[in-house]
């Protein structure tokens, strides 16, 4: 969480200038994403546009030509009145332009806060805006392939050296075959729309118990839609080190999530699996960059420990939680 | 430039509520000040009270006996239309709180970029509200004295190993010479009042030409206004690597200054030893960061000679410059 570029207020100034959003009035480098750089602008505001916005600018990770997908479906989503930012396009009609070699991007900025402990009236908010956004997300015409489903996930963890991964934990290569089961066993053929697939508590802004803005829909992709409750429950729904199920809230997730759309009984049945598959995917991503970087770094490394947690928990009562 | 504690937002919520300024609305952690943490507030608003705010968690450096003074001095200012950020008090009359066993403080958010390459009309700007500060300052009953004078600058340099000072470049160890003596001649009884002291382009926030505030005055003390101009001169009128000065901007700085408040013939007179001792104390923080701080660090060092280059300038060409 960085800003890793440094860009003078005369940059920003005329960048600004591209849009008719009026002009630069101040920018604060924001300690917000992973992996880019993000401003919150103030401009003087045009009749068009308001007055806020945050600039980000992609240092890595994402693909240059999945930006337009990213971009558009915020603006698909946007104007049929989901709760995400929309993004504000240059004098000619551009979504993203580029600078200094990178693309950088105007996007509304929408108040709320990023709750650390959700409340089950909170889940229950967010289950039922997730449904709502795979409602409208269906009439999105754009394709983006989802590059971290079961298979990947089993294919990384089976690449970790077995001694690496017991160096985290001895409980750790154990998973390199639930992963591989999982992968073999993953259902076809679920309902799909566009899915957000990284829904943690960091990527909903509330205001009290209502969610003002879903954001961050960098890994967004084409896939079964229950697949996406499952990795928000997974997210929404322990203790961040995984040793706590919160019983209160991961009922009002998905009861939330059903007040819009009832899953069905294929989806219901599939549910436990899914979750495994979530939990499998930041086992698999934590386990790759605990290896990947030096004990000594300054940056914290997330423990793959606290999903093998809920990978457990799933495995062991998957059926109860899902009513499958 | 980082934010080095985490908040979670319910934490926000509960010291936001300590406020009379309605509720959180939204809460981004900035990346400013070297060494506190920031975030930019937004929140309903109250009829006393805006909807943005700073809050700076102050996380070392600080001593915490001379908060009172630096958020006195800014109430002060901002009363007596100084363009400085005031501070909110809390329900019982407070300036700042204690959260987390540090000390926090909520300020008023003012518009305004800090500009990297400064214009002659800025620095003009710049230049009369630095006068219009120290005049209002002078009514501002706090004490503070300077931990930074000349005999301190001296003192750093001189404990540094001469070794180390030569392995950052050969020409620095003849500097703790110049440093003493530049202490030696320092002058008494120029005109005081409360000097900023660190005013350096990052330190201003401007709308186009003009100075919208003047902030992070946690190097305030009671000093000479001249030498307040003279670290100004230093910190606006050079190439950051101080290679290039730049005679408009620091002409413009000073007339600037002078529209407001004439110099005194012993000030005039003292401002090439003054700047000198401006550079001097860049040098030395400098120059003991840079043997303290691991070159392989994550952290920035930035480099003494970009000041040593200041400070040969001044003793060449002082007297010109400042028609001393």
């Amino acid at each position: 969480m960085a800003v890793y570029t440094q860009l003078s207020a005369e940059t920003l100034a005329e960048l600004i200038a591209e849009y008719d959003v009026g002009e630069l009035v101040s920018a604060k480098g924001i300690a917000e994403g992973v992996s880019n750089s993000n401003w919150l602008i103030e401009t003087s505001g045009s009749a068009a546009n308001g007055k806020r916005f945050i600039l980000t600018m992609y240092e890595r990770r994402i693909e240059l030509e999945d930006l337009p997908f990213f971009l558009d479906l915020l603006d698909h989503l946007a104007a049929h009145d989901c709760p995400v930012p929309r993004t504000i396009h240059d004098r000619s009609g551009a979504s993203s332009r580029m600078l200094q070699g990178k693309a950088v991007a105007l996007i509304e900025f929408l108040p709320g806060v990023s709750v650390d402990a959700p409340t089950p009236a909170q889940a229950r908010s967010v289950g039922r805006v997730l449904a709502e956004m795979h409602a409208t997300a269906m009439g999105f015409s754009g394709k983006r392939q989802n590059s971290l489903g079961p298979d990947v996930s089993a294919q990384v963890l089976a690449d970790c050296p077995a001694q690496a991964l017991a160096a985290i934990d001895p409980a750790l290569p154990g998973v390199v075959e639930m992963a591989r089961d999982v992968a073999q066993r993953w259902p076809d053929g679920l309902p799909r729309s566009i899915i957000h697939s990284d829904l943690f508590p960091d990527n909903v802004l509330m205001r009290g118990d209502n969610v003002s803005a879903l954001i961050d829909f960098y890994f967004a992709c084409n896939d079964a839609m229950a697949y996406d409750l499952a990795v928000t429950h997974a997210a929404w729904s322990f203790s961040s080190d995984g040793r706590d199920y919160r019983p209160d809230v991961g009922q009002a997730l998905v009861e939330g999530y059903e007040s819009t759309r009832l899953l069905e009984d294929d989806e219901r049945e599939a549910m436990p699996l899914l979750a495994q598959g979530a939990a499998l995917r930041f086992i698999s991503s934590r386990a790759q960059d605990w290896i990947e970087t030096p004990a000594d770094a300054l940056v914290t490394r997330k423990d793959p420990m606290d999903f093998v947690r809920r990978l457990e928990f799933y495995r062991r009562e998957g059926k109860a939680v899902f009513g499958s």
